[in-house]
């Protein structure tokens, strides 16, 4: 289970809003590889990205730069 | 062993699920190798990949940026 | 919530500085990338940037390498 | 002295067999070297590697991509 | 505030000597820039160098490579 | 102070012969530079290189690849 420390922080329930506001998404990530998608899930490790054919992607968390909603 | 606070995240479980379908899957790591094949096991640090001719290689998960279901 | 050991940080300190005075900084990260704003806020993993559209970026600290004041 | 917890991964139990059976390895690291020769000890930190000439170098487990037998 | 673990350290208490003696250094991070200035303080996670123009950057240790004093 | 846990490690062990025996070495860290010298001392975090001209450089073990004396 994901950690109650993490589970309070802004950053973890700013991801929360984008997983249920279902916000499209930009990921940087440290191979400057940049992955477009929605939020289906998160946990202190990782996160899973659903693409336009709601394929997933399981991101590591370690990896990533910076995410922000998709202008 | 690998810790149960890890095992009960929903990335190891997604993985646990894709060892157990025996789903072929591409894993970017931070070189920017994508690494093709089928994961055998896992644990805290690593994964062992098997790939066509079923050679094993281990994966530090600290140097995984994504993984995903083959197309 | 972020941990006291973080907030007492001289670091931590100055960013909620730059934060209160809606100081403009730079931030350059792993990638290489120098992404320019304003600190809405920052936890223990993460500081959110707003541009000059005020679109908010979540920046992971795992990837970042320095900020300082726009000058 | 190496931690109990890593010596009961798989990934560390692995290893300790291919340098049980000098197997001749590959290990990708973050810069992108192909390091190539026997494992001869690991801890918790970094891995020994004797080459060709029985040369040991010290690898930073921190900095491993992937590890697989030479094929 | 700083723990003490660290502030026991050769390496904090060589860099708390180079902020005393006012030493220029420079310091190659992750990126490959090389930053010059004289360091006017540390903590755990940063620390923050001083440019020609007394201008301060806070670099993580995190992207640290090496530091040493201007030749 | 360094943690006993690492002092027993046999790389640390190992990094300490070198320094007792003032072998010249080669460190590659993760910004793909090679620095020669002589390990002078290390802690937990970093460790000291003297080059030719018996200056100090300050590495962090986190961005250290591999170590080896030079050939």
């Amino acid at each position: 289970m994901t950690n109650e420390a993490s589970m309070g922080l802004p950053s973890f329930r700013q991801i929360q809003t984008l997983i249920k506001d279902q916000t499209e998404v930009e990921i940087k990530v440290l191979t400057n590889d940049l992955l477009v998608g929605k939020v289906r899930w998160q946990d202190d490790q990782c996160l899973c990205l659903l693409d336009h054919y709601d394929q997933p992607t399981i991101i590591w968390k370690q990896a990533m730069v910076f995410l922000k909603p998709k202008p």
